[in-house]
């Protein structure tokens, strides 16, 4: 066939390029179809010798720990105050989200959510005192992830703020969450005013001791059953968790009514729960934390076993790395916002809250919950993309987490940074958005993809070890 | 082009035939699309050439019904005994599912649950009894929905039972239903064995007292409201109620907290919603015939207002043709059957729960409740396909109710008959599956498209009263 009978048949294209490309010809009419392909991620090439001499080694790691993951089951079992539970919790020791970040360095929320933090403790007055007392070198300050706990947003727990205690039943492990604070001014968004601490004040001398005694009559809670049933609900259990939120409130309340003598207080709190579709999300993620934790220390394994921001930094841990942080910059999110703010005021992502996608849930599982691609000006269609995406990078799927319009299969799982880095494609991430200034609050929500650059130092790092041997 | 040069192309093949005629195209490897097309069902050529002469007329009439339908507002503002509300009930009357049927026409499931109710009642002192009682012409039965009713299964309503009370806040009407007596052994699948009048016994005299008293604390439920957002949450509220009845109970509970004082009966009834996630399904049937019956007595209008099975017939009720019924044989529904029971132990379609699906929910929202397809052996691709069937055979789309994964389109409302007639496509619907023996019980679950017969019969009717004028 010469040249030009090819051009006087219909012509088919696929396309590697630029999406934008094929735009122009399904504007011409022409039929293409597009191929997700990027030339990898710019890593070094002794790291991409060594990442393909110990290929079957690592997949071997990966294989042992995607089994630990998949077959973790995290329960509820009970809850505390951090200084008596957390490992290595302290007066004068404030945890927050994401990789290590000193004083200088930290975001407006963070700042912010940390001076309410000394308000609540009772070790600062005033805005103007914690100020200067956090920053003078007389209260540390530590990541969530080093002490067996994840927060959302900035992420801040306190000596005497209550904690979820959830236990990783296969393994034994524990992890550790804050109670969810529910929408408007809120501490873990960076506000700090009074209506914030008394709110916190309230749920620690009120709610607290009524939803530990409940627990305590149940025994433990199944939070791996509510994952899997809210996945079939609507949940993607990150940025939705009206369904897991209801059903943790059907198995709670009749034991917070059979355990609470005072009526009113019993009321308030099973409205408090109502008032926020949120409430689970301080569960999601202590859950995702306990599974994932139980695959910390294998050697030559690439799968990630945290995804963390502090807001300024995007932070990864591998399970074949130890406890080393790989970071890069932290990026401002897409985002839908809220009335009077622009992508002006957002702070650049942040929280632990990602330690769901870490799993497979959040953006991962988004095509279980197209509620959220529409909420940013998407459609369902990108959501299932967004799912069909991530499978490219992950290790597994997870049978038990399931995607209804997918014909219920088994949401991607285990993020493997190999594939990220040569398949150029990070992880996909739903979140909330805080203002950059301390004191303000939430702004937005929407979508982003992990920054590469966290990706690449740990695909370095994970090399380095093998070097090493 | 020659014919043979034709057959050297690839060739595309449209399909309109039987659909296994485009499978074996697929299994040689050629290209090919189905079009879902079908001769029309024979009605006589008189009643077509009205209809087509009213065509316009009609279309007016149905633009009427479905703005009424559309716009209703159901919302749950009570509950009271049967006999105190539901217009004309009395003593000696029992209410069932589907169109007009006499005692020696009656399906087994029917028969078994009249004879429960007559016990429940204390008018028979054994199912002997009973069983002569019902026979002898000193009780009456009428259908439910002649009575502003409707029930799930045999749908029996005897003076005793406490009944929710839906209004249609937009139009004033009222709906009643029964409350859902949960699975294993129970009245509105035949069973009259004494644990089942037991339980009867409790809901009227622990249960009923507790829910009125909390409904009045909170004046009104919106169950327009939830409906719409179970639709999101993987329910379609006819076979699938778990979001709704999750969506419920977040509700009524601080109000039931907050008005009983006997502390183990609230325990008791909270458990008792919790253990039965069909426990919303007796208010979205009313709340379907609430919106469905203001729009009744629309002369011209060939939308249907009722679909509903006593167990031996299938009735359907148009907004034009007043309160007539047209009936056909109802068909045993394609199930999943429970361990130990076959097709041959199963009971013709039942029950006035396909009230769901002609507002447009159920088997025509199923596409939002994939779980439902997946349970009968389909997948959620069928689920999807059931769905955009049912836009072929309706007159609008409920901006409210919305299926998620065809990207929030609404659902398909308002069968138009003549639709169903011209492409021969019957109403799609999901069902349980009773014993055909009194007292047996539940025996499975599934889906079924409705039979051609009644609304054969609605078209030729609606076109009489065309004739009329």
């Amino acid at each position: 066939m010469s040249i030009n009978d090819i051009f006087k048949q219909p012509i088919k294209v696929v396309n590697t390029g630029l999406a934008s490309f094929q735009t122009n010809l399904e504007t011409a009419g022409a039929e293409s179809i597009q191929v997700n392909w990027r030339p990898p991620a710019e890593v070094s090439k002794e790291s991409i010798l060594l990442m393909e001499q110990f290929r079957e080694r690592t997949d071997r790691a990966n294989a042992e720990a995607m089994r630990i993951i998949l077959s973790g089951k995290p329960v509820l079992i009970g809850m505390g105050k951090a200084l008596d539970y957390i490992p290595g919790m302290r007066g004068d020791l404030i945890l927050h989200s994401g990789s290590p970040v000193t004083w200088d360095r930290m975001c407006g929320p963070t700042r912010g959510a940390i001076m309410g933090a000394l308000i609540y403790e009772g070790l600062a007055g005033s805005i103007e005192e914690a100020e200067v007392l956090a920053a003078s070198g007389k209260i540390s300050f530590a990541p969530c992830h080093e002490h067996a706990s994840v927060g959302p947003m900035a992420g801040i727990i306190s000596a005497s703020m209550p904690v979820f205690i959830i236990q990783n039943e296969t393994y034994g492990n524990l992890a550790y969450c804050t109670l969810n604070e529910g929408l408007g001014k809120v501490l873990r968004y960076g506000a700090f005013s009074p209506e914030v601490i008394e709110k916190l004040k309230w749920m620690e001398q009120v709610m607290y001791p009524i939803l530990k005694t409940a627990i305590e009559k149940l025994g433990k809670i199944d939070l791996r059953n509510i994952i899997s049933q809210a996945l079939h609900m609507g949940d993607e259990v990150h940025n939705r968790n009206r369904a897991a939120t209801s059903l943790f409130y059907r198995i709670i309340t009749p034991a917070i009514v059979e355990t609470c003598e005072n009526k009113p207080d019993a009321i308030k709190v099973l409205n408090f729960i109502n008032g926020n579709d949120h409430f689970f999300l301080n569960l999601s993620m202590p859950a995702s934390k306990a599974c994932l934790d139980a695959a910390r220390d294998i050697p030559w394994s690439s799968i990630a076993v945290v995804m963390a921001r502090n807001g300024t930094d995007f932070g990864v841990q591998l399970a074949g790395t130890g406890d080393q942080w790989f970071t890069g910059k932290s990026p401002v999110p897409d985002a839908l916002f809220f009335p009077g703010y622009t992508k002006e005021d957002a702070n650049p992502d942040i929280g632990d809250s990602a330690i769901t996608e870490t799993l497979g849930l959040g953006g991962f599982a988004i095509a279980a919950a197209p509620a959220i691609a529409q909420f940013v000006g998407g459609t369902a269609q990108d959501a299932v993309r967004y799912t069909l995406d991530m499978y490219q990078i992950t290790a597994a799927e997870n049978p038990l987490f399931q995607i209804p319009s997918l014909n219920f299969r088994g949401a991607p799982a285990g993020i493997d940074i190999r594939k990220v880095i040569e398949k150029n494609i990070t992880p996909f991430i739903d979140t909330g958005v805080a203002h950059k200034n301390p004191g303000v609050g939430q702004v937005g929500a929407g979508v982003l993809s992990a920054p590469i650059e966290p990706f690449r130092k740990a695909y370095e790092g994970l090399a380095k070890t093998m070097k090493a041997g």
